[in-house]
């Protein structure tokens, strides 16, 4: 019997970090920077008016709070004007917000603030240098680091790299990840079961527990127990995967054993998880070979074994450093057995709130393995190896899985 | 003036939630069910092997424990076979994990218990009635309620549905969103910028928010300032849109007013939002009409308005009832100002642990309206109408944003 420690330990060996590509800008979404990203230039690349209203010099205007200052309008200027326009003295230019500051002008004085006349304005009360401006570079510096390797791209991170002109960044790209279910008794959902047949669960949550992990899924529709077929399936896919994923075929006639083994490099083992157990890891085809992770069968097995190791490996793969989900302390509600010597995931529902603390119920009946309990759940109790038995008020670590 | 209350009122009232529709099992991924979902027949279908043994009569080998019993082994069944054996008193039926029980069958001697013989099989320990057997509908009954309207399908709904042999569900489908951003002063990113240009982040940063939503994005390239363009574009776009967002064209020249307006029922306000502030809110077209959200140009005014009105609309119009980031109580660790009559939103991070509390620290210089404080914060505080300066140590609540 393998630790899951071990096991898991031999999944993140097996995938390390996909290197650094430039992408589009929005195919950077969700992907970690493997670049420190400069400006190009200042944002904004000028003096901005921060209203509407109309470009002075402050001085012009001193007066405006003791009586009215007329001043003749000599341009009007809108957001995205490149035209050069030089201020004179005694004079306005009417701008839209946005619009850039002429030369000379250093305020704006809000529309409000004056009679919004055309060839000539009534200004009404006085304005402070740089009031209503909106500051070239005030927000970035030409040549800042204005995201970091490492950060995540999201729609705010995404929302500054388009605004310095950015339309192209390196990122670790996101794993394309390979699903292939395999068995004779497996059945796509909507056609007729005959009692033996049973439905493929594991292609369709994989793909999106895949995807929810920030990786690219292609599920390929459940495959039968037979081995030429099996291995031709496998070599094809190779070609479009950074981790090729099988499910089933690892019991009895160890399909799966003797078809990915001779593929490559890929130790098999009994690993101490419940629930559990039949698990490959290692890589196939040529080089560059490609990492593969076989798991069991049972689709809750298969569940609990992408939070235990497919989605801390990819993580890894994608650039994080941060590989695990979010865990809190919990007390059971009720005691539960645990097998000797296993890591043991428990589908709970956590119950209190971070000042009262927290308490987690297991979701049906704990070890009958069942898909509606983890439905249901929320989180996964995690009992430790050496505890064989959990009591009422026992404090439990639980992993967050997303709502 | 309105406020942000009675917009989002009136943004929630403008959308409502999107009729049912049956969809493909992996399309109804990320949506809020709109059927309960009952088992069209039991999960599993049979009794199981719960793993690799002999199909027994558990009488037949309660001698066992006393001293080996021998069996003749009258087939042998694999997961999916669906031919109906009948077990004979004193023999067994070779099994593999998932295979049906057969008939006459009430155990299952795993293969580490007996000699794994193939003609005759010499079992040497007991088993009780029911062990190692997986019980036909223990993880569901045909006709249960196996999920229930109202609750999202996530990877561990879809492995249920799945297993229930669902190929469809009825579900709140995800709202398409078409955003368009208007001015003459944007640019995409990645060529070069004459001052007064301006990139176009709006566009690109709503697009991902309104996916991070659970919506479908569809952005069109920035449109310039230009009336017949802009109706013509619009136009085009409502057939594919449940919600139409625009941004900017609101100041100085009124575009999107003077374009939008006459094309249905739409009023524009300034809202007390702090960065705001015109909005524009209604429906256009033909019946059925399509909501539309006009927004300012301001990048950071776009995003600030995306988590107060935008992002509660998709989720409304998805099926949540839930519309709302989770929010905590953070002690904000310097004072600034806010505008009298108006809520602001400032960008912050989050210091602290639940049980210690949060604090909250405003990125770069409050008021400034940067891109970067936001792509650097995790939360924004939100800082009521009432209240014109935040002190150190106030208690503040912040929105807390995607990682």
């Amino acid at each position: 019997m393998r630790s899951v420690h071990d096991h898991l330990q031999a999944c993140l060996a097996a995938v390390g970090q996909l290197p650094p590509l430039a992408v589009q800008l929005p195919d950077a979404v969700g992907c970690i920077l493997a670049e420190d990203v400069r400006a190009p230039s200042d944002l904004p690349v000028t003096d901005l008016a921060a209203l509407d209203g109309y470009a002075v010099r402050s001085g012009d205007v001193a007066a405006a709070d003791r009586g009215p200052v007329r001043l003749r309008v000599m341009d009007e200027l809108r957001a995205g004007d490149t035209d050069l326009v030089h201020l004179v003295d005694g004079a306005a230019v009417r701008l839209a917000s946005g619009a850039p500051l002429p030369v000379g002008a250093d305020a704006v004085v809000p529309l409000e603030a004056t009679d919004q006349g055309l060839a000539v304005v009534t200004v009404l009360r006085a304005v402070v240098a740089r009031e209503n401006v909106r500051p070239r570079a005030v927000d970035v510096r030409s040549g800042d680091v204005v995201l970091a390797a490492g950060e995540r791209v999201g729609a705010r991170q995404e929302a500054l790299l388009a605004a310095v002109g950015r339309a192209r960044v390196s990122v670790h790209p996101k794993p394309r990840v390979v699903i292939v279910s395999v068995g004779d008794e497996l059945l796509e959902p909507g056609r007729p079961a005959e009692a033996g047949q049973v439905y493929d669960a594991n292609g369709h949550a994989l793909a999106t527990g895949v995807q929810d992990a920030g990786a690219v899924a292609f599920r390929v529709s459940a495959v039968p127990d037979r081995r030429p077929e099996l291995r031709e399936l496998l070599e094809d896919q190779l070609v479009r995967a950074d981790l090729l994923i099988t499910t089933g075929g690892l019991s009895a006639n160890d399909t799966v054993r003797d078809v990915v083994g001779p593929m490559g490099a890929v130790r098999f083992d009994n690993v101490a998880i419940e629930p559990g157990r039949r698990f490959g890891v290692g890589h196939v085809g040529e080089e560059p070979t490609t990492p593969v992770f076989c798991l069991p069968g049972d689709p809750l097995a298969v569940q609990v074994a992408h939070e235990a190791f497919v989605r801390p490996a990819l993580r890894a793969m994608a650039g994080y450093t941060d590989l695990f989900r979010p865990s809190v302390p919990a007390d059971a509600t009720v005691g539960w057995d645990s097998p000797a010597g296993a890591r043991q995931f428990v589908p709970v529902r956590i119950l209190g709130s971070p000042a009262g603390g927290y308490r987690c119920e297991p979701v049906g009946e704990v070890g009958a393995g069942t898909l509606s309990s983890l439905a249901h759940a929320n989180a996964l109790a995690v009992v430790p190896e050496d505890v064989t038995r959990v009591a009422p008020g026992d404090r439990v670590t639980c992993l967050i899985l997303d709502a």
